[in-house]
């Protein structure tokens, strides 16, 4: 199957905003075997997309098609759609009550603007937008099925989530299997030499890709095949080999964020955890508590960003921080002690360095972090040089306090994620 | 002028690689009055990439092409350009010094597959890349000039900014002039509805447009012609006219961030903040931290995610929690009461709330979110109903309690920003 997507938005053509709905639709049509064969970005003028639609209608099995449906009159593509497939309005209760629904939530009224938005073209099918105002729409037409989506990413995930993915899962099953692991820590060029054998010894139907994000690379298993059974087989096997490859390098057989691995983690032994963040400033605390059920573990932590939130907050020795600096290992140590005390938690992180682009010093230049654990062990300290990017440094400081942890869960448990 | 992208690439429509190229050159050409029509991403295969020529050569006044000239057989871009526009191949002798090069400081010898790497089509002109070993290619034909970049995001833009750009910058004529705007708190919608007539009012020359994101609009103008004076002056008027219609509703005429913004309004008064999250768990501090020059204000907080951490930490009354519940006014009011008391801070913000998927009451269902701010006047707490998706409710936390604090700098300082 071929499919094309079509991004809809001057925001998108003059650089105020990354387009990353390409990406994730994408990547879901990979997994799927769908084939992407072309993403392109217009303008949202009548124009445009026209010209985007005789280009496509009747040439792909899928156009993905996103933007451009907001409640102002800069998003013509609803209309321009109906007049292009020829087709009247018509009013659509479910998609009004659930408008109504939304704006009495929120305690206002309806506006003007978003009246409109109940409208679908006869010809298409309504797709129930729960996560916003402008509906999706599916139009099948000379063998292609068009699907449009607002821009607005969460609201696109969810009109994909709930009516197109199981779609074209349906129709492929039994046929592609993935699935998906977690490294972390490990660069991409070294995890391909580590995994050159095994990548040589995966049968001609499993293909591997790798997926890499700072400080981590997801890999992902694709086995295609006419019969389900042989293909789990085969893949329970690659498997095997893979686990014994990497060891506790492998996070895990799961699209899950390592966020979420460390939660299972914790859970799993009834432990709890608290964090102590400097540089990061509530990031870490952010990635647990982005996953539900993190109360079941997450006792909180404190944001010690200034000196004095470290010494009197934390009970870090101000001595120390003046002798040492805020960024050595003494203070990242104290800052973990101090905050599991102070949170009654078994585990505790924290995160001291120079996240740049400014602060850097010819001893600890942008890059340098200092990151520590405490529990019921002597307390545990790492140095990491990172980049000279500050968005960059955050998250991969994260991501290597938040494995450090992990790995001490994993080979405390022996138990397989 | 006019232009179009066409980025190269399986690694991008399989999802495994985020285009930020095309975002790139698509903010540079917006700064220098080039409109980008299109922008495409396709296969590294010839067809694909005859087929862009063919709808591209003549057609746009520029056509920047990234991808595909890597020394690996699968990067076939140089020779279909060579094919397509008839040409011979020619070594380029400076080209292959820089290879040499390279790979001595490296302490490499040259790979077999760099070799080709110093050919480029005689009918382009070289243009040399001291980024990497993939020279650029710059072809002119029917009017178009194509350009042929590596995809490496930092090869590209060495050959950019050292050969496309100046020359733009030199030819530029006409005039685009865009003005950016960020409204906080205010639904699309209705922020239509209120900005209906100041559209209207508008030039024909000066279009609107909105970009909406959870919680917040940003809103651009763009006006475009011959005049540059004029077309300020222009703008001049309609940023005076939006700022009577929005008032304390405007966050200032910047593609800046909330908490950039929020910083900048801290850093100007002199003031300090501190923070105290239960449902955003570290959110604000990370979204405060994630801007450089953060601890010029920002003395940073407590996650406190537990009830004992509320009580303990923060000093809020358990019988408090007890009676009203931890989503409630009283112990939002104590939170933020409590940690600008620990960390001595002018102001402090706090967030309890249920972000669900469980968790949620028939009294307080999910998305029931109550936020203070606190400093030296009466703690004032609001109560928002969010929406069921965890992510989105602490996105629009954290934005509503930023521009809560926003609004009162604001209106204590009277400055416009």
């Amino acid at each position: 199957m071929r499919a094309r997507i079509i991004t809809i938005g001057d925001e998108i053509l003059n650089g105020q905003t990354l387009d990353s709905n390409s990406q994730w639709i994408s990547l879901k049509m990979a997994e799927l075997s769908v084939q992407v064969v072309e993403a392109t970005a217009i303008a949202d003028t009548k124009e445009a997309i026209v010209k985007a639609l005789d280009e496509s209608v009747g040439k792909y099995d899928w156009i993905f098609m996103t933007g451009g449906l907001g409640p102002t009159k800069d998003d013509i593509t609803k209309l321009t759609l109906a007049d292009y497939f020829q087709s009247e309005m018509v009013f659509v209760q479910e998609a009004w009550d659930h408008i109504v629904e939304l704006f009495e939530k929120r305690g206002r009224p309806v506006a003007k603007a978003n009246k409109g938005q109940a409208d679908v073209p006869e010809k298409s099918t309504y797709l129930p937008n729960r996560a916003g105002t402008a509906p999706g729409m599916l139009f099948e037409e000379k063998g292609s099925r068009l699907v449009s989506m607002p821009g607005v990413p969460y609201e696109m995930k969810y009109i994909m989530r709930h009516h197109i993915l199981p779609k074209v899962e349906e129709e492929i099953k039994g046929k592609i299997i993935n699935r998906h692991f977690r490294t972390v820590g490990i660069p991409e060029s070294i995890l391909a030499d580590r995994l050159e054998d095994f990548e040589e010894s995966l049968p001609e139907f499993i293909r591997m890709a790798y997926l890499p994000s700072p400080g981590q690379v997801k890999l992902r298993l694709t086995a295609r095949g006419e019969n389900g059974e042989n293909l789990k087989e085969a893949l329970d096997h690659a498997e095997k080999e893979l686990r014994k490859d990497l060891g506790n390098d492998l996070a895990g057989n799961t699209e899950a964020q390592l966020a979420h691995i460390v939660g299972e983690l914790l859970k799993a032994s009834g432990k709890t955890l608290s964090v102590a963040e400097s540089c990061t400033g509530g990031s870490i605390g952010q990635a647990l508590v982005a996953e539900a059920g993190a109360s079941a573990f997450f006792e909180g932590g404190v944001i010690a960003y200034s000196y004095a939130a470290k010494s009197d907050i934390l009970g870090v020795n101000p001595e120390t921080i003046k002798t040492e600096g805020a960024v050595s290992e003494s203070v990242v140590k104290a800052m973990a002690e101090g905050v599991r005390d102070k949170f009654k938690s078994d585990f505790a992180l924290a995160t001291s360095g120079v996240a740049g682009p400014e602060g850097g010093t010819e001893d600890k230049p942008v890059g340098t972090v200092w990151m520590a654990m405490a529990g019921d062990f002597e307390t545990v300290a790492v140095q990491h040089h990172f980049f000279k990017n500050r968005k960059l440094n955050i998250e991969l400081t994260v991501v290597s306090a938040l494995d450090m942890l992990r790995r001490k869960l994993v080979s405390e448990q022996e138990v397989i994620v």
